[in-house]
């Protein structure tokens, strides 16, 4: 299958200067190159022309046109992610949410909130913290709610509260035609007629330009505490994971570490952890006197599986010490390899599988001889691999290892990705995983775009 | 929009014979009336034929054959639902997953487990009881599990677990050509691709037939808890039950009684409750211990929010008393109203909303002269609306009610149905909630089953 589009004319760009200002037009190098690539490292490609827009209704007049002039429309959130997913890799139109960033609502009665898709991430947390919510599934990084809607974003507190697309009510899109609708309502509960935006959630931007979301927020917790424990092997480690989650005591988070990644960041954070398979673990509680039991508990379970260290907190500053160096884990292999680049590969597996698969990447790793940390959130049997090389050859091996880990993944019941997306990098991947619905997933695709103007180059190899 | 089916002839029995056997195609009456409607109000009506269905293969066979011989197809499962979701309004092929009920894994160390669509609700539960796992969404009945995904059922613990479509995580289907295919993964976490699982689950059977599913499985609470509080209004009650929430005490179930349906119950079960708006609440704890502070720290939410009565009980025997009481609700109205009918509605809405809803049904009630019972999931802002009526009259003035009652819900930022599905029931209002996507459902169904074979007249009204 193959599309073929226009270019951006002098006409177009006068076009759309008309919908929404000459302010909020730009053909400038410097504007299509700060917006040319994401934090991952797929090579970049500028935008003919960046559009900002301000509500929904510009939003659809730009739609309507470029879907009229077959020309590509590619958003722009904050560009926070990592699979090369906002790339505007066949030029077209970038439509940036950046100035479309509003809370709309705080339905704080319904712990609920209504924003448009351009605000942070952190943004966002810290205006609800005054009423004592939060939106919980964590990227990371401050990326943008539109984005983490497109890429159906998670992290580390996603194996008590959920993914993205968990915790998403209601959204207003605009389609390629330029239509504009409201998909599901501010009801939690909805059994009426077909889930159009848990479609929308996750397609990166090819099916429609999400232009306003009510979000489901969590109360934030009274009070935190934080476990980390070693073991001589990750089959220890994840039976301590998978009997945690089975205890009932419903860990927050709930991660793992390899030796060489814990190593590294207990030497940068001066935590002092052995050398070892590792598992880091959060709790919530409303009630402070419930956290040390719980700890104890805790303790219980990894002594039973055969922990060789164990510290538990429920000191904020001790417990903010230990997230602290999680949280920056790629920061701190990015300085301990100077001059190195460091890509950030995800997958996923059933829990069950997850020992194998990181015997799996250890084995690989000796044996390409690639430099690679992996960490990730075990609780969902997701998993990061940090590969660090320089040089053609370097980058060609830990290619080729990520590529085998990626197929071990999904051989092992898994999927390619559990929460960067498929964007540039993990298209080869999608026949594989997904086989005969890959072609469904066309079928929708043309479907609701039959020009295929949205994000094209995504998801599918055209 | 219209489309035209053709009658099941003879040869069209003896294909389908040769497909699944004789045994497993009847055309007599008795089968076919047992099956043309389920537990709800609307008139049956019986297919033309009845074929068990035994694998995916023979499920992919005779899709190819009704779609290529435009014959409607309508799943069944167990018959519980109450919208006339399963009913073959057009006739054609009754394709029954009765004598498809295994449960084919326990991924234990997963917390999955893999089944056929026909196997019971509490049939499955049953069996993972030995596990220490349960599948938590509970819609009261026996469900079938197809039946559940096809409606995304939900009911009193979704509250804490979520809805059927929030505990699956991989289903095998079969379109309405005969194409097989698997859509999502065992992993938690996906990011790869369009979201095809969800799109399927809650279609009611439009969409495609749902072979096989993977489950989210929760561990079975240790310790559990149980209070209840009534309040001199609607709007304290619910002040009680946001403040819970928003307590971070994580309710296990969160309803809500009117004050004719407490006096039922409490009567018929010998709760002495006072005639008052009323919450049910449930916890689950890993911590004996920590349940007697969870109950401490209710009761004096309950207290603030002006509770006139208050108890909680950690003592089993109570616990299940009560909830004996809120589970035969629906038995124990019927038995308190012999040779009427009970019709029992849903809406749902946010729930700053509820206390308002609650005042217009109150108000519909008095000003038409309606026998209603109200109650539900006020947790999750969803209410269930018991008509009692005789006679064409009194019949009348319930669906009027009801209908001003769902307008009421959607006009709130609800929806038509939280729990129960479209069905026919519902299908004139899904214009008002929907709007624009509307069409858009109907382009999807369109890309998926071309000549309408799947569950013709539900959701859509053609």
């Amino acid at each position: 299958m193959s599309h073929s589009y226009n270019p951006v004319s002098p006409e177009i760009v006068e076009l759309l200067t008309q919908i929404v200002g000459a302010e909020n037009v730009s053909t400038r190098a410097a504007d299509l190159e700060a917006r040319s690539n994401d934090q991952g490292i797929h090579p970049p490609q500028r935008a003919e022309v960046l559009v900002w827009v301000h509500d929904e209704q510009q939003v659809s007049r730009v739609m309507a046109l470029a879907n009229q002039q077959r020309i590509p429309v590619t958003a722009w959130g904050a560009g926070t992610s990592l699979e090369g997913n906002p790339i505007p890799l066949l030029g077209g139109i970038q439509l940036s949410f950046e100035r479309m960033n509003r809370i709309l609502a705080v339905h704080e009665g319904d712990f609920q909130v209504t924003v448009q898709p351009g605000i942070g991430y952190k943004d966002l947390n810290a205006q609800l913290q005054r009423h004592g919510l939060f939106f919980a599934p964590d990227p990371g990084a401050n990326a943008s709610i539109g984005g983490m809607l497109a890429n159906n974003a998670a992290g580390i507190r996603t194996v008590k509260y959920g993914a993205t697309r968990d915790n998403v009510l209601r959204m207003q899109v605009v389609l390629a035609d330029g239509s504009v609708m409201r998909l599901g309502s501010r009801s939690i509960k909805q059994s009426s007629g077909y889930d159009l935006a848990h479609l929308v959630i996750g397609s990166e931007g090819t099916l429609a330009m999400i232009t306003e979301a009510t979000l489901k927020l969590a109360p934030i917790p009274s009070h935190f505490s934080a476990a980390v424990a070693s073991f001589n092997s990750v089959s220890s480690a994840i039976e301590a994971v998978v009997a945690v989650r089975g205890s009932g005591l419903e860990p927050a988070a709930l991660e793992f570490l390899d030796p060489v990644t814990t190593a590294l960041i207990s030497g940068s954070d001066g935590l002092n952890l052995p050398e070892k398979p590792t598992v880091l673990m959060e709790f919530h509680s409303a009630h402070q006197g419930h956290l040390q039991a719980t700890l104890d508990s805790v303790r219980e379970i990894c002594a039973e599986c055969g922990s060789v260290y164990f510290f538990a907190t429920t000191n904020q500053s001790e417990r903010l010490k230990l997230w602290h160096a999680r949280h920056h884990t790629y920061e701190t292999i990015v300085r301990a390899n100077p001059g190195r680049k460091v890509s950030n590969s995800d997958v996923a597996v059933p829990i069950s599988a997850y020992p194998i698969l990181i015997d799996f990447i250890e084995a690989n790793r000796r044996e390409r001889g690639v430099s690679a940390y992996s960490f990730g959130h075990a609780g969902d049997g997701n998993i990061h691999v940090l590969y660090v090389y320089a040089g053609e050859q370097e980058s060609a091996a830990a290619w080729a290892m990520n590529t085998a880990v990626v197929y071990k993944a999904i051989e092992l019941g898994g999927t390619a990705t559990g929460e960067h997306g498929i964007g540039l990098g993990k298209t080869q991947f999608m026949q594989s995983e997904h086989g005969q619905a890959l072609q469904l997933m066309r079928v929708v695709k043309t479907a609701l775009d039959p020009n295929w103007i949205l994000n094209p180059g995504k998801i599918f190899v055209d």
